[in-house]
């Protein structure tokens, strides 16, 4: 049972916000879905968009203008909220932006009190398209993932892993060495415990060495970003691409920084890249 | 002395938000600019947007998607808060959405406590020009100006009044007679007094009647809009400009409401309106 939260006309299209209860995640969860006007819904290609700590469904539908390019192409764009919500979801002891709420990582949980509500991974590989295809219609047949910062790791984690499922992906100054970095040294850590083999099957630079696709990666990483040395560190992931094989293409683009500007400067290439690899 | 309080590279061009000291409006004042690539800011036209209720400089520049388009026009954007804010400046009593912070409704306030700091009227026709002209070098001589419900009407009556200083004009969802809705009436009553002759003086339909400009009028207006027959009535305007012989373009876009989704899906409209009028 889908409901509606709010419906509003974009570019001729309209974006949508579902609610619904969540089987995988044990709790309501919330939707964003773009359907861009003038074309078959049950045939256009899906774009899934993962959002970054911090952020709900709405940063992206409200911040990234790809309504405008994607009723141009004719192309659904879906974006789900970062972790599960609600009453009696486990948050960080100390309500920190980086674990628990609002950072769910897109893994499955196994280390109390996460694993019965943290499943992003499995929301997102598993429950999401059967939702998409037999509540919604759509075509779950030609799916890309792009997504931000936590939410760009997330794409590419979910495209190495079901390159059949998400066929493109994308990323916007993503995480791609989260057992290399602060961030994602304390989100597996709490969420997956201490066993380090258990990290790298949700590690894009890990997994690419593995799990190589055939697709062409793209990646925007602003030049500016505060988190770029820290958190970021794009070159761990081209490193391991050229050592694997993985077709890549990483733009520094100077000066912009990690916020949506960034992402609104140039989310039009990257849906450009997704319907062009799903056309 | 502008303080840049963030500052963000945007499709190549710098979207900076700036905190100033107002003598108009004894207080900080925070102020939205882009500023675009490629192109001299001293002879680069320049549009000012006025927001609507409840927001700051904020909404414009997160969500309306128009530094795009500006940066391939050319084009500066300035959009300021909506109200004085900060320490010791007056709110409604009961915190209402609609009277005092984020609803300065773009006039200069005569009645107590309001007046010494809700002088919106000034501070958008009189200061701001100033201080982009002298304290950011910008152009001042080719200026445009729009805005959205509240913004609307201050854009419309802002030009009527000055249109020698914003050339061109265009609104979204505007207050067009804000004398006959709840809103207006509300906040005139409050800021000017009961004399309503002081009200016209702020009123886009008494206006024109009186002040009819030579610049062609362009206003979009959501046919769903959920304030449309209560508090925006676009056909009391368009039958004012008519009686006046006031060009005017009246659009209303079937299905899209008062949000910024419909803000953006027309907003290119609205900044080639403006830089053909000011080329």
């Amino acid at each position: 049972m889908m409901e509606i939260i709010s419906e509003n006309l974009c570019f001729g299209g309209v974006q949508r916000v579902y609610s619904h209860e969540s089987r995988t995640c044990s709790g309501s969860m919330r939707l964003g879905v773009y359907l861009p006007p003038a074309c078959d819904h049950s045939t256009a290609p899906v774009l899934l968009w993962l959002s970054g700590l911090t952020c709900t469904e709405q940063n992206f539908i409200t911040k990234a203008g790809a309504q405008r390019v994607a009723a141009e192409l004719g192309m659904v764009l879906v974006a789900p909220d970062t972790s599960p919500r609600g009453d009696g979801t486990p948050d960080a002891p100390d309500e920190a932006y980086d674990l628990g709420l609002g950072a769910g990582f897109y893994v499955d949980a196994t280390e109390s009190p996460w694993a019965q509500r943290y499943r992003m991974y499995s929301y997102i590989a598993d429950e999401l398209p059967q939702i998409l295809s037999e509540t919604l219609g759509l075509n779950t047949k030609k799916m890309g993932i792009s997504g931000h910062s936590m939410g760009g790791h997330g794409a590419l984690i979910m495209h190495l892993k079901n390159p059949g499922l998400f066929q493109t992906v994308s990323a916007f100054a993503p995480i791609v060495a989260p057992m290399q970095v602060p961030w994602g040294k304390k989100a597996f850590q709490a969420y997956l415990g201490a066993d380090q083999k258990a990290w790298a099957d949700y590690d894009a630079t890990a997994l690419v060495m593995q799990n190589k696709s055939t697709a062409h990666i793209l990646i925007d990483q602003g030049g500016a970003d505060a988190f770029l040395e820290e958190q970021l560190k794009p070159h761990l992931f081209e490193a391991a691409c050229e050592k694997a094989g993985q077709a890549l293409t990483l733009r520094i683009q100077p000066g912009y920084d990690h916020s949506y500007y960034f992402i609104a400067s140039f989310i039009e290439d990257h849906l450009r890249h997704h319907a062009s690899g799903l056309s």
